[in-house]
């Protein structure tokens, strides 16, 4: 495909996302179709012969849309909101435009460099500690996802523990990659330790987990990492970060902060308190741009206190990637600090974002999804038929109906058939949790598309839905 | 951003883009920036108010563009290319555009279902066995990198092996990911094995891999991995895999092929003997259209004979991901295919490029990248100042000066001082390799604006930088 090419269809893609992101709220928020109905609409083999590029775009239309579920839909509230905004499409453009490769500083130092002062300015944002920077002994780097940026805190945390045992630390309600991290990293299925949760809150309990590392250290274990969650994926509860921080210390455990989704919500002041234990205690700390933040998957940024285990345990060398700059010393090579070798020109598109919306902006959008979400838990308590959950400063609200006359099995079950028969009607998506052996809804807002007249509508139809 | 900010701001990015692809030529191939010059032209800290898009697309070019080193350039030709080409740009944008979340099918059916097809596709393509469809017992994956999939491909053969004390198996030529999955997943230093070489084609030594094999089996190891490489990163050599796979039968032994940037080749027919062994013996094979096959960073594609082991390893459910579709058994769920959780609707891009190109596009790119190999190869040779190494029918050429005055260890000296200035010159960009103790010039051909100008403008700039 030639320049000019390039050019013109390049527009049409243009005119067609500015179209569909215009008229999202026109489709049903979760796709309608069955399994195969997309596949069975593909041709079975390839084509021999290019096609115009506009034949594309047509079967885009015609056979993928009504297989897409619209994340952007305004009544999208499963899941935590994956923000796609203009900057951020269009930073994540240009990385594609250039097509560098920002494995090494050599390889594009301006990929390296730009993400450096990126990821600098989102711990100024947050107001993270100062060691996060990577002025300090420390930095931060953006990773895919939090899944695997909890990965290689834990292999960070392998290299400082030293050989022996391996024991990881995480709760009930803590996210499964970090299990998952655990299993791909070798630890024994028996080494992942869920440490209880205070019942209530669903927050870790620190003297539960200074005990399990005792036990543990007396068996001969090496404690290696302890998970803490600041907005659990179930319903954002937030752990003791502080106290679990001070067990960390006293049993010298990396302590490993997983705010993927909650962490963003630092930019505004009134909610700096979340990271409470953070500059004191953290060795690694992770947070999601894509989530709530307005930049496109996948954004994902990881800090450490100290980089040095890092690139001590993903480093590699041969041959091929030596050059002066690297052997200089002089520079950071980001491939030693995630798994893959490759890696795109990311920080374009968080580049992007913070400057087309400024801090000011990004605390306009995170106070306007709790606003909404405030709103209809407000709107969910007013109701006697419904019970809201332990309610966090964040977007998401958990909640059920109350069914007094049913069992909690047979509440449980018609909460499940009323998420099914929600999400089946098109008109907004749900997810759900189970919270002391009880199915909640969860309704997470915070999209950039979502306004008031979104959630209420919402809200109307649940409420019809159980009349 | 509105969707009509967004429309006159992407039509501006596609216009930057458009003409960059139309001028990239006239940059130096490699950045002249030094260490810290991008990063001291940025701000400190992060803007408080939003900015006009204008601003960010200035900096750009002001701030940024000095310290990209150019992949697109015509005389871009160390490493393997990272081909972009509009249509993958394209996809990728659409992508990015319609921001869904494709880590369950039920998140996005259309995300998972093209997928499925486009890797079936390539597959064809490829002549690669029925195996690896995914209406038989495999099937193909998307996955970020080749250094991801090995890694995938490690941890469903681990599964797969049961219990016990874990060796891999490489060359001194396979790719240093194989060594780092080995690390990441936990396997002891000296549990990753190395195979030794035929010192003339660089190809592992199948007897030498049988006794190693029977050596660790009878030391009490559990043999879990061996991999294959075809066409190696130093040279492009081809390790005999149908030799190495009848050892690893005999053992038992996953067998896993990196074909990281030789496999597309195989899309012509008079290359598919470059895959012998593949249908009889493979595992697992992984291939990466991001680097020869016109599709932008990141996709690599995975294919497994055998998914089970795989999912095993890599599934976690919890409760918030639980969905019909899921528990029917009759959709796949790629989040328990790669590392991560998340994952970007990546087929879009594969799928522009197939629709675009065609097969016979597709072959046609990777001939002509062969033809110009070749030439360059025949102009080095005729030069009886030059030595070309051991050619392989691919894109890369090996080759060196004779500086037969020299010792071994100063011609080295001389060869990378050679590199570096032709690399300073900002007239093409070549890495070097060291095979069998010599220094070697790699020159890596395959970009799609590389046309015959641009390798004998290399070959006149090489031999006047050692007259």
């Amino acid at each position: 495909m030639s320049p000019e090419e390039f050019r013109k269809h390049g527009k049409q893609v243009i005119d067609w996302i500015a179209d569909y992101l215009a008229s999202v709220e026109s489709h049903p928020v979760r796709s309608p179709v069955g399994p195969g109905d997309i596949r069975r609409a593909l041709p079975s083999h390839p084509p021999e012969h290019g096609e115009p590029f506009e034949h594309t775009l047509a079967d885009l239309d015609r056979v993928l849309l009504p297989g897409i579920t619209h994340w952007q839909h305004p009544r999208f509230f499963a899941y935590f909101p994956a923000n796609a905004s203009g900057p951020a499409i269009l930073g994540d453009l240009l990385s594609s435009g250039l097509g560098v490769q920002g494995m090494l500083w050599a390889t594009s130092p301006a990929a390296t460099e730009l993400e450096t002062v990126v990821v600098d300015w989102l711990a100024e944002l947050l107001d993270l500690p100062r060691r996060f920077r990577t002025d300090e002994a420390g930095g931060g780097v953006i990773q895919d996802s939090a899944s695997s940026a909890s990965l290689v805190a834990l292999l960070a945390a392998r290299q400082r523990a030293g050989a022996g045992r391996h024991t990881l630390y995480v709760s009930s309600q803590t996210h499964s990659s970090l299990e998952r991290a655990g299993r791909i990293a070798g630890l024994g299925a028996g080494d992942v330790r869920a440490v209880e949760v205070d019942p209530d809150t669903l927050a870790m309990d620190p003297d539960r987990l200074a005990a399990l590392l005792e036990r543990d250290r007396a068996d001969g274990a090496v404690p290696t990492l302890v998970c803490a969650t600041i907005g659990t994926t179930a319903t954002t509860a937030i752990d003791p970060v502080a106290r679990i921080g001070e067990v960390c210390r006293q049993h010298g455990v990396w302590l490993h902060v997983d705010a993927a989704y909650a962490g963003v919500a630092a930019v505004c002041p009134e909610l700096r308190w979340i990271n409470d234990g953070v500059a004191a205690y953290a060795d690694s700390y992770v947070t999601n741009p894509h989530k709530w933040l307005l930049t496109n998957f996948d954004c994902s940024v990881l800090w450490l206190a100290d980089r040095a285990p890092l690139i001590d345990a993903l480093s590699a060398l041969p041959e091929y990637l030596r050059n002066p700059a690297t052997s200089s010393g002089e520079v950071i090579d980001y491939r030693d600090w995630q798994l893959p070798l490759g890696r795109r020109f990311r920080a374009l598109k968080l580049w992007a974002v913070l400057r087309w919306y400024g801090a000011e902006g990004l605390r306009a959008h995170i106070r306007d999804g709790i606003a909404l979400a405030d709103e209809f838990a407000d709107l969910v308590a007013a109701d006697p038929r419904f019970e809201v959950s332990d309610h966090h400063p964040f977007g998401l609200v958990c909640f059920r109906p109350r069914y007094p006359e049913l069992s909690t099995e047979d509440a449980n079950a018609a909460t499940m058939a009323l998420v099914e028969r929600l999400n089946d009607s098109g008109e907004l998506y749900l997810t759900h949790a189970v919270v002391g052996g009880r199915t909640v809804l969860r309704l997470a807002v915070g999209g950039p598309a979502t306004q008031r007249r979104h959630v209420h509508q919402a809200w109307e139809a649940i409420r019809a839905a159980v009349s």
